[in-house]
């Protein structure tokens, strides 16, 4: 396991025998989740730092004015929503739930600030991982040059998704999908469908599939 | 001037003798600008945190492929682009110019990184801060409602401005700025004489200026 939780950035260049003592040493939880079971509720305060240590979990986000959400999977190894633990707004956005048996391990935001305070290794990783963010939206829109329908899924897919996500859907009533890329139904379907012909995307009334995100970063 | 710079979130909750010990004890430049001259050039890396302590400053930051650009001022007390210290890319995506005459104050980021390793105070400050723009951003796709001009307009400012602004323009070539919004000339002079029918913009053939931004966001 220490392995696997290696590779993520929060865990960037800490060992795996650092990482085991530090298990040892800390307060960790581990819990188990059979598929289906809600790890996380939209709204929920987010108190602790969240790994997916096994299996996988699925991530879903609702647009509060249509009835748009976009869902996202992330395998272990992953961490739930560490954007959420400071901030302004600390309760979680989206709701989680295991994809068959999952296990998550989770430390308290007090013992978590503890550790990054105690070494820098970490506390370097947690203000890259957050400041990597902002800049990947800022660069994001600074790189727009076409304004069409593809670019702004893609924006709207990058913003909501994070980059160690797989299988991204998004699950909408047509009519506010529209809405949302301030398009109509026609141009909407025209780029779904050069999107779906260049194997980018899936798509059927109610579901777009994102088969492929950096691509469709870079056709639009 | 500490008065001043408790002010700022980074400095949220530390006192103005805090300050000024910290300010003797670290090795802080103070450095005078005068009105015009350059005090970071885009794709300089980050290499301090910089402080604005006395004057303006102004902010500009251009499309990559479309002749936009949009600008900010920043009055003291402010800090210039704190998400830039760290991550994947410390390039600032931006120039600073002074405004009249103004003065910084800059740390480099080691001395910066160990006063907040030796101070909890600090490390949530920015811990905070970096964590409230990447909520914002994702709060604000999540509350998009109309797929507008103007809403996209609001997105795009709120993305690539900081809170503590003033003074927000935007600078373009019609043609770029209606392929930026994906828009028509005429929906777009549309949608601009409305916002200027209500007060929350002026506009002109070459530029926008934007008088009311939390107007603008709830307009959208």
């Amino acid at each position: 396991m220490f392995e696997q939780l290696m590779q993520l950035p929060l865990f960037h260049g800490v060992s795996a025998q650092q990482l085991s003592a530090l298990v040892e040493k800390m307060p960790f939880h581990f819990l188990k989740f059979n598929d289906g079971e809600r790890i996380i509720d939209e709204g929920d305060t987010c108190t602790h730092v969240r790994f997916v240590v096994s299996g996988k979990v699925r991530v879903s986000m609702r647009f509060t004015n249509l009835k748009v959400t976009i869902e996202q999977t992330l395998e272990a190894p992953n961490v739930l929503g560490p954007d959420y633990l400071f901030g302004l707004d600390t309760t979680y956005p989206f709701y989680v739930t295991a994809e068959g048996e999952c296990g998550i391990m989770q430390l308290r935001k007090s013992d978590y600030v503890n550790i990054v305070q105690a070494d820098k290794v970490f506390l370097f990783n947690i203000l890259n991982y957050l400041s990597r963010n902002s800049q990947r939206f800022t660069a994001g829109v600074l790189a727009m040059k076409q304004g069409s329908v593809t670019e702004r899924i893609a924006l709207i897919v990058s913003i909501l998704t994070t980059q160690l996500s797989s299988d991204i859907t998004i699950s909408f009533l047509q009519k506010d999908l529209c809405t949302l890329l301030g398009t109509q139904r026609t141009t909407l379907i025209h780029a779904l469908d050069i999107l779906k012909d260049e194997g980018i995307i899936d798509y059927t009334t109610t579901q777009i599939t994102i088969l492929n995100l950096s691509a469709l970063r870079n056709r639009s």
